[in-house]
C-alpha cells in the first residue's frame, strides 16, 4: 500500500497531449475526437449506473473495475457493484435507456465522453455500455508514474450485426474454462456471437438425458453436461454474447451413428451362402468415433423415419438449453457416397422425385426446420444447404473457396440474391495458419458483385472459424488470438479502416491486454518450448520460433492421418504461430535496406543474420539433452548456412557461385522439417 | 511424422548407465534398485491391464499415455484404453488384484519392474498402480535422440495414510479448473487427500437448493454448483483422491450469518426510551460478507435451537455430495467475544454447567457429530475442538504454533495421548511464503515426545494448507507448487530421506513436469511481469524477481486491511515466490568463495553483482513507461548500490568507511518496498 501514495501525488502531474494515432483502440470506433487534457485515475475512482439496464451491467462494471485495478494497482475501494445509483457522485457515470436483448439487430451503440473530472457512457442498452467500457479500458494511458484517460468523445456502433467466432469442440474437446475465457475475449473485441460446433465425426459433446448412449459410446467421456452448457449460456449472456449451437447433420455423422447405427446410410453387403438381396438392404453397419481428420462417409439416412424421430428428440432436449433464436444444423461436406450405394435411399429419391443428392439433402434439411421452429429457432447451415427448395428463413453460412474448388464467397452472393440471409466465414478460417492480413482485408461485403441495398442488408456479418484437428486446449488460444481481433475490427469498424501496419501496431497491444482475461495465447508458448527443451533454457528456442510458422492450409496433417485426435500437440509447430514476430521485422528491415543501403539499415539486417547463426549453434548444444529439438535442427542449419553467405554477400566478400548461393536461399523455402516453414525466406531472397 | 523415423533409429543406440542419484523421483520410493540396460521407448509402445481394478485405471492409463506422448512426441497408436486385457502382448503390463477404495488405510503399494523389453506394475489396487505410473513417468530418461526407462525394480508404499492439501476457496474463490489441475498435481505427487475449505467469513461457496439465501447474499455469485462439486468429487476419485469438505463453524461465521443473522451471537444494545432488557436479548444484529483478512467476531449462537436446525439441514444437503468418510467442521479461532457479551448465552452456559467458552464450543461440536454420523461421516476439526468431552471418534487437525503463541505441534502430541487421531498442518502453511526447506524438514512424527506405538499410529499424516487471503486464481498455483511436492515426500517417503540439496535438485525437475498437468505456477509469472512492464521486455524484471521474495508470515497484509478480497493481486510480490531462484545460487556461490577464494569462485560471485547493477539501470529505463515498476525501484537501487561497493571490496578497492559499507548492506534488509524482501541479503553480508 505504501507505494500508492507515490502514485496519488504523481497523478497530479501533467502528461503530454496524446494524438489519435497513438491510441490502441480495436475495433476502431466510428468516431473519435481527442480533446485537451486528461482524466487522471486515483484510488477514489468509482462508478455509478443509472437508467434501466439489464442486471448484466452490474457484473460487467465490477469486472471492468477489477481489470482496471489489476492494470494500475490502484486499490480501488469499490467492491462488487449490485445496485443502480449506488454512488451518485462517482467519476464514471453509466446510463442505459433499456435492457439489451441477446439477439441480432439489437442497438449496441454507445457514446463515451471523457472530461477532466468526469467520464460518461451513454448507451441505449447495457450491451452498448459494455462495449463502451471496453473502449475505455483501451483508452488507458500512462506516463512514468500515473495512469489516465485522454479527454475525448467517442461515438460508436457496429457495421455488421453478426460478429462471431466458431470453436470446434468435437475434434479436440475444449473444456469449460477454454470456452469461457474465449467468450471473454469475444466480449473484449465487441464480438457478439459464439458458434459452438458441438457434434462431428470425432465426438458428440452434449450430455443427453434421454439418449445417454451418445455420450456413453460416442464422446470418450469428453462432453459438456447440460448444467455446464446452461452455465456457459448464462456466462455468455452476461457478456452480451449470443450462443449458436451446432449439431452437424446429415454428414459428419460418425459419432451419432456410433450410438445409433440403425439410422445410418451404409449398406452392408452380406457375403457367403446365406446372402439375399432383401437382407442386404436392411443390414445395419457399425460405426466408430473417427480418430483421423478429413471428410468421411458416415451419413444419416434421410429415407428412414427413425432418423427424424431421433433428431426430433435430440432437438427437443438440446434446444431448450440455448435461448438464442438460431440453431446451426451443419449440412456440409455430405458427399453422398453411402446414399448412392444404398438401394432403399435410391428408391426413396425416385418416389419423392428428388433428382440429386443435393435435393435429397434439402428434403432432409426441410424436415428439421419445423423441429427447430417448434422451439422458436431459425435454422442455419453451411452453404451446401442452399438449394432451390430451401426455406427463405434459413441462414446460409458461406465457407467454401479456392481450397474447395469454388470462387471465394460466391455462395454469399448467390444466397443474398436468392433472398437468404448469410454469414461469411470464407477467408476467416483461422485454423489454417494464414497471416492476419489475409483475414483483415477480407470484407463480408463482396467487392465485385453488384447488390441492391436489400441484398446487402442480408449480409449479416462474419464469423472466424476455429476447427480443432490440430488444436488442443493448451494451444487453441494461440490459434484464435490475436488474429480474431483483426476480424472483429473488419466486422465492427468502418469499411475504409484497412491500414494493415496501423492494425498490426494496435494488435500487439490488444494481444497483450487479452492476457488479463486468462487467455493463454502468449503464456503457453513457453510451456511447449520448455517441454521441447527438456527443462533447459528456452531463450534460443524462442528466438527460432520467432522466425518459424506452422505449415499453412491443410499441409501439416497430410491425408488427415498423420495426426490422430490423440496425437501429441506439444511439438515445435504447436509453439509457433502465424505472423512470426521477427520475420515481420526482418522482412521490413530488408525492404528498407534494399531501398536505401545506409550503414544503419544494413546493421538492422545483419543483426538478424548473426543472431540466427548463433541460434543454430545454441540449438545444437541444446539438442544434446533434448531429443525433440532434433526435428528442426536441419531447418535451423539451413537458415544459419544461408545467413553466413548472405553476410558475405552484403560485405561483397562472397566467393560462392550465384547458383550455389541461390540454392542456399531456396533451401530455406522447405516444408520438410517439424511441420513448420521459415517465414524469413522472402526477405532473404531479396538480399541476393 | 517425418522426424519419427529419426527417433526410431536413434532409439536403438545405447545410453550411458544411469545412477540412482541421478533419478528425479519425488516422493522418493521406499526401495529403488537400478539394473544394467534400458527399456527404449518406440512408437509401438502399448499398455495392457489385467486383474480386478476399479475402472478408474482406464482413464489413469490413458492420461499416462498422453503425457508420455506429449513429452516424447512419439505418436503412440494406442488411443483411449477402456477394457481389460486389450493388448496382451503390450510392453507395459499392469496387474491389480482388487478395486481400490477412496479411503484411509487403503493399500497403495506397488512394484514397478523395468526390463529391457518389458515393464510390469503389480499392485494390490488400482490406487497403487496409479502411483506406479507416476513413478514410471518420473523415471523417463533421454540421450540426444531417444527416450528410455532405466532397467530397475522399485517397491513402494506410503509412510503416512493422510497426505493432503487444503485449498481455501472462500477468501478468494478458486474456479473449478483451478481445483481440478491441483488435484492432478496431488495425484502426481502421490498425495491422496484434498481438503476443500468451502465456507469462511469471506463467502459461502456451495450451491444450496433448500437454503438458496446463502448463495444469494453470501457468495457474491462465486460458488460451486452441486453438479460441479459432484463432478470434482468424481474427478478426484478417478485420480485416487479423497475429498474432505469443510464448513467452518461456529466462528468464521460472517457469511452464514449474512444469510441467517437470527442464529448469530451478537447482542444489539437498543438505545432510546423503548429499550428494555428482555428486548435486548432477542434483537437481531445484521452481518455482511467480510472483505478484510483476520479473525472476526461473527459466531453462531450455540444456545439457539435454530442454529442446530439450520446446520442439520445444511449437512443433509452437503453431506451426500461427498462420498468420503470425513467432514471438517472447522472450529478454529472462535474468540467468544460475542458469546461473552450475550446474556442469553451466559445463562445457557450456567444451565448446562459449561464453565468456559471452550466447554461451550465442545457442547456445540458434539451436537454436530450425530448430524454427520447420520450420513456416515466422521467429524474432523481444527485443534481448538480438542477439549475433555470431545468424542474419541473426532479427528484433531493440529495447526497452531509460534505465530499463535503455542508450542509447534503440541496439540498433535496432546491429541494422540488422549486417544484422538490427528493430522498435522503446523509447519505446512504454504501460504506464508516460507522456504521449502522449513516444510520439508517438518515431520508429523514429533521428535521430542515419547509416544507408544499405538499413539504413533494415531498420527495419520499431514496436510499443506493454502489459505487465500493473498492468492487469486492466477497466482495460487505458484503458492502451492512446487513446495507441496516436498511436503508430499515428507509424508510418503522414509523418515530418513532428509537431504535438502538433493531434494532441491529433484524438485526443480518435478516442478517443470507439473506444468504438463496444466498447473500455472511457472507460466503465470510472465503474465504478471508483462502487466507490470506495461508490455515492454520483461527479462530484467524477471532477473530482479529471481532475487526477491514476498514478505513472509503475516507481514504483507498488515492488520488484514491493506488488501481487501478484491484488491489487485497483480503486483510484483505476486510474481515473486519463496526460494527465489538466483538467491539460492548466489548464497551458495558466496559460501564457496568465502571458503576458498579462487578466481573462479570470485567470478561466480561478481557475475551476480554486476548483473544486479545493470538490472537496476534497466529497471529505471523500463519505469519511464511503467508506473508499477516505481514501487520497487528503491529496492533495486539499494541492491545495486551495495553490489557496486561489494565489487570494490572484493578487489580491495573500497574507500568507504566500514560503517557506511555495513549500512549499505543493512539497507538491503528492508521490507519497506512492494511487499517483497531481497533474498540475497544474507549472502551479501558474508562478503564484507
Amino acid at each position: 500500500m505504501k507505494y500508492l501514495l507515490v502514485l496519488l501525488f504523481a497523478g497530479l502531474t501533467s502528461s503530454a497531449q496524446i494524438q489519435k494515432e497513438q491510441l490502441n483502440l480495436m475495433p476502431w470506433p466510428q468516431s473519435v475526437v481527442i480533446n485537451d487534457g486528461n482524466f487522471t485515475l486515483t484510488k477514489n475512482f468509482k462508478v455509478n449506473i443509472t437508467g434501466n439496464p439489464n442486471p448484466r451491467i452490474f457484473g460487467g462494471v465490477t469486472r471492468f473495475l477489477r481489470r482496471l485495478d489489476g492494470r494500475t494497482g490502484m486499490f480501488f475501494s469499490q467492491g462488487f457493484i449490485t445496485k443502480l445509483n449506488e454512488v451518485p457522485a462517482a467519476e464514471l457515470q453509466i446510463n442505459c435507456t433499456k435492457s439489451g436483448k441477446i439477439a441480432l439487430y439489437e442497438d449496441e451503440s454507445y457514446h463515451l465522453d471523457v472530461k477532466q473530472n468526469k467520464i460518461t457512457i451513454n448507451a441505449t442498452s447495457d450491451l452498448g455500455a459494455l462495449h463502451g467500457l471496453e473502449t475505455l479500458l483501451q483508452l488507458l494511458q500512462n506516463n512514468n508514474t500515473s495512469f489516465y484517460f485522454p479527454n475525448s468523445q467517442i461515438s460508436d456502433l457496429p457495421r455488421f450485426t453478426w460478429r462471431g467466432l466458431m470453436i470446434d469442440a468435437s475434434r479436440h474437446f475444449q473444456p469449460v474454462d477454454v470456452i469461457k475465457r474465449n467468450i471473454d475475449g469475444l466480449a473484449a473485441m465487441k464480438m457478439n456471437v459464439f458458434h459452438w460446433h458441438l457434434v462431428d465425426d470425432q465426438g458428440w459433446r452434449i450430455e443427453m438425458k434421454k439418449h445417454p448412449k451418445l455420450i456413453e459410446v460416442a464422446s470418450d467421456g469428453l462432453y459438456y453436461t447440460q448444467e455446464e452448457i446452461k452455465n456457459i449460456v448464462k456466462y455468455a449472456d452476461e457478456r452480451g454474447i449470443l450462443i449458436v449451437p451446432e449439431i452437424d447433420v446429415p454428414g459428419h455423422g460418425s459419432s451419432i451413428l456410433t450410438a445409433y447405427p440403425e439410422i445410418g446410410s451404409k449398406v452392408i453387403t452380406l457375403t457367403g451362402g446365406t446372402s439375399e438381396k432383401n437382407i442386404q438392404g436392411t443390414a445395419i453397419a457399425t460405426y466408430g468415433i473417427e480418430r483421423n481428420a478429413g471428410i468421411f462417409s458416415p451419413t444419416l439416412d434421410p429415407s428412414n423415419p427413425k432418423t427424424y424421430q431421433i433428431l426430433s428428440e435430440l432437438f427437443d432436449e438440446v434446444c431448450p438449453l440455448f435461448p438464442g433464436a438460431y440453431f446451426h444444423i451443419g449440412g456440409d461436406e455430405n458427399e453422398g457416397k453411402d446414399w448412392d450405394a444404398n438401394p432403399k435411399i435410391q428408391e426413396f429419391k425416385k418416389k419423392h422425385n428428388l433428382k440429386t443428392n443435393h435435393e435429397l439433402q434439402t428434403y432432409f434439411t426441410m424436415q428439421l426446420a419445423p423441429m427447430l421452429k417448434k422451439h422458436g429457432k431459425q435454422l442455419m447451415g453451411w452453404e451446401e444447404i442452399l438449394t432451390k427448395d430451401l426455406s427463405k428463413e434459413a441462414i446460409v453460412h458461406s465457407w467454401r473457396g479456392a481450397n474447395e474448388g469454388m470462387a471465394a464467397g460466391q455462395s454469399l452472393v448467390d444466397a443474398v440474391k436468392k433472398g437468404y440471409k448469410t454469414v461469411l466465414s470464407n477467408g476467416y478460417y483461422i485454423d489454417l495458419m494464414y497471416p492476419v492480413e489475409s483475414h483483415y482485408l477480407n470484407d463480408p461485403m463482396p467487392k465485385g458483385a453488384v447488390l441492391t441495398a436489400e441484398e446487402k442488408a442480408r449480409i449479416l456479418g462474419g464469423e472466424a472459424t476455429m476447427w480443432t484437428e490440430l488444436a488442443s486446449e493448451t494451444t487453441i488460444d494461440s490459434r484464435v488470438w490475436p488474429r480474431t481481433a483483426a476480424i472483429a475490427e473488419r466486422l465492427w469498424s468502418a469499411e475504409d479502416i484497412t491500414d494493415v501496419s496501423n492494425m498490426r501496431k494496435r494488435l500487439d497491444v490488444v494481444s497483450f491486454r487479452l492476457e488479463e482475461l486468462g487467455l493463454t495465447h502468449i503464456r503457453n508458448k513457453a510451456v511447449i518450448l520448455r517441454n521441447i527443451a527438456n527443462n533447459q533454457d528456452i531463450s534460443l528456442l524462442n528466438e527460432f520460433s520467432n522466425v518459424c510458422e506452422p505449415l499453412k492450409g491443410y499441409t501439416r496433417n497430410k491425408g488427415g492421418t498423420e495426426y490422430q485426435m490423440y496425437s501429441p500437440l506439444t511439438l515445435f509447430a504447436d509453439a509457433c504461430t502465424p505472423d512470426a514476430k521477427d520475420a515481420l521485422t526482418f522482412n521490413e528491415a530488408v525492404t528498407q535496406y534494399v531501398a536505401n543501403k545506409t550503414p544503419e539499415n544494413k546493421a538492422k539486417v545483419t543483426s538478424f543474420l548473426t543472431k540466427w547463426i548463433s541460434v543454430n549453434k545454441g540449438l545444437n548444444e541444446l539438442s544434446a539433452n533434448a531429443p525433440l529439438v532434433q526435428s528442426f535442427l536441419p531447418l535451423s542449419k539451413k537458415l544459419s548456412d544461408a545467413s553466413e553467405q548472405v553476410l558475405l554477400v552484403l560485405d561483397n566478400k562472397s566467393t560462392l557461385k550465384s547458383e550455389d548461393l541461390k540454392k542456399l536461399i531456396e533451401d530455406c523455402n522447405t516444408k520438410e522439417y517439424a511441420d513448420v516453414e521459415l517465414a524469413v525466406y522472402a526477405g532473404l531472397k531479396k538480399l541476393i
